[in-house]
């Protein structure tokens, strides 16, 4: 996950007392009777370096002792593993809901459990739910489509399930009109920065801060790095380039950054209306991760 | 658990596509999130021959990764453990419940994956929780008083909230007026046999099968061969003795079957109105409970 990652760069730049993530739970889902939250894991597990590299998800050095024994049942939801020890954070998370603690509230006790310091809050407590329209199948959850059907499906739309009825959680409006930088993330526009601008009041406290939010493209030399973005930009109209992101962005952003490789589209970025920094953008490792934050501060 | 393994020695004796088990439900729990139910587990694994031995509870070569993952959460449960494998099973149960499965068809659908053919039946599909009322605390839940507190508390008295307004699972009553033994097996007669008699319907369809109905006691020399049956029954105003149990069952049951150790007290049983049986009632493994189960089918 590229915001994640970002972020596990920023905190060698910036305080990381300092930083509020914002994170995504449209793709949270019930499985097994519990209740996962995949991008504020991904967040707290980065922001800890207990993510497994080579996933991309869930803990490093995971066994899978649970989903095996699951296999003897005839479960609807075999296509989705959970890791031992990521079973753990689920349930203590399934626990607390039941309790009635908001979900912001569970995630702040899940991250100080794991001893991080970024302020790492959901856009709501409300359920907020990614649904695709995907062809033939017609209408199915996020989890559906990213790994029941491995993102391998044409999406036709996408829609933010309980949007319109949700608040944001404790401390995001706050936190976007906090004198500072506001950074969107390089995620996915439609399906991981989508949800967020969904719920009420945080697309216009974006707007508000233009001037300090920068954007880094998730699109490089017309491709996602990773994950369905550029398929789905497609199938949603959009072109697969730094220019078809400066035009979505441009109303929320006064800077997008584009990796050198996309240096060459800087104009069409600027005639877009926004200002455009071109630098590294691949992270293939912490240092590269710091060099692109250092940047993404400076540029704002 | 005494009557998961006297269920497992009937088999030997009683082809087990004729058995029902009939099983309490009180101290069924929501804990992490998950809907656990012990009783109903414990006869499945037993009969499956794969309940870890030594504990009584949960699968043989249990591994516990997942728990020593939560120890770092502040989880209010820390005291439930769960082990890997049988958290597949709560995993799968709860997502069936969710789903709006009844609990007697996610009992069969387990016993199914488990090659179980006795047909395990929880008492009720309702919710019907036994809650202990102890000194100091007041009402706590049975899981509560059980494993938190490990049964180490005055119980002043008992209730099974729920039951009430509860209903018999489908079968139950079905195969109660079905002709053939009825047994009461060696299990708490409050706690385990106390919440099935309390589902309406039940008591009265044991009454009325009187004649064929068989008690085992699990009062064995004045004490529970295991667990806080003989302090209950103590606190709760009874004798404990295969008396006291006598005087418990003679509504319900025509015989009761008491180990040797109390060949002594046999008139007494008689003088409380039960026939009564001596025979050796301690199973100290599968050759023995066989041995008890053709004591018992023969008596009735």
């Amino acid at each position: 996950m590229g915001a994640a990652r970002f972020l596990s760069g920023l905190v060698d730049v910036v305080d990381p007392r300092r930083i509020v993530a914002v994170v995504n739970t449209g793709d949270d889902a019930n499985l097994h009777g519990l209740h996962v939250s995949p991008d504020l894991d991904t967040v707290t597990y980065t922001l800890a370096g207990a993510i497994s590299r080579e996933r991309g998800w869930g803990l490093e050095g995971e066994t899978w002792t649970t989903m095996e024994a699951l296999a003897r049942y005839p479960s609807r939801f075999s296509w989705f593993s959970l890791g031992d020890r990521d079973l753990a954070t689920h349930l203590f998370r399934t626990q607390r809901l039941a309790d009635g603690a908001p979900l912001s509230t569970v995630t702040a006790e899940i991250a100080a459990a794991w001893e991080v310091e970024v302020a790492v809050v959901p856009v709501t407590d409300d359920r907020v739910e990614t649904m695709m329209d995907v062809e033939d199948e017609g209408e199915i959850s996020f989890q559906d489509y990213f790994v029941r059907r491995a993102h391998d499906v044409a999406v036709r739309s996408v829609r933010f399930r309980g949007a319109d009825a949700s608040r944001p959680a404790p401390g995001v409006l706050d936190a976007l009109a906090t004198p500072g930088v506001v950074v969107i993330c390089p995620s996915n526009p439609i399906v991981s920065i989508g949800p967020l601008l969904a719920v009420p009041g945080v697309r216009d406290a974006v707007t508000a801060s233009r001037d300090r939010v920068v954007a880094v493209s998730p699109i490089v030399a017309g491709a996602a790095l990773k994950g369905p973005a550029g398929r789905l930009l497609a199938e949603l109209g959009h072109e697969v380039s730094v220019v078809g992101v400066a035009r979505l962005y441009a109303p929320l952003a006064a800077t997008l950054v584009v990796d050198e490789a996309d240096a060459a589209l800087a104009p069409a970025v600027e005639a877009a209306g926004m200002r455009c920094l071109v630098t590294p953008t691949v992270m293939r490792g912490p240092d590269e991760a710091a060099e692109l934050a250092r940047a993404v501060m400076d540029a704002a």
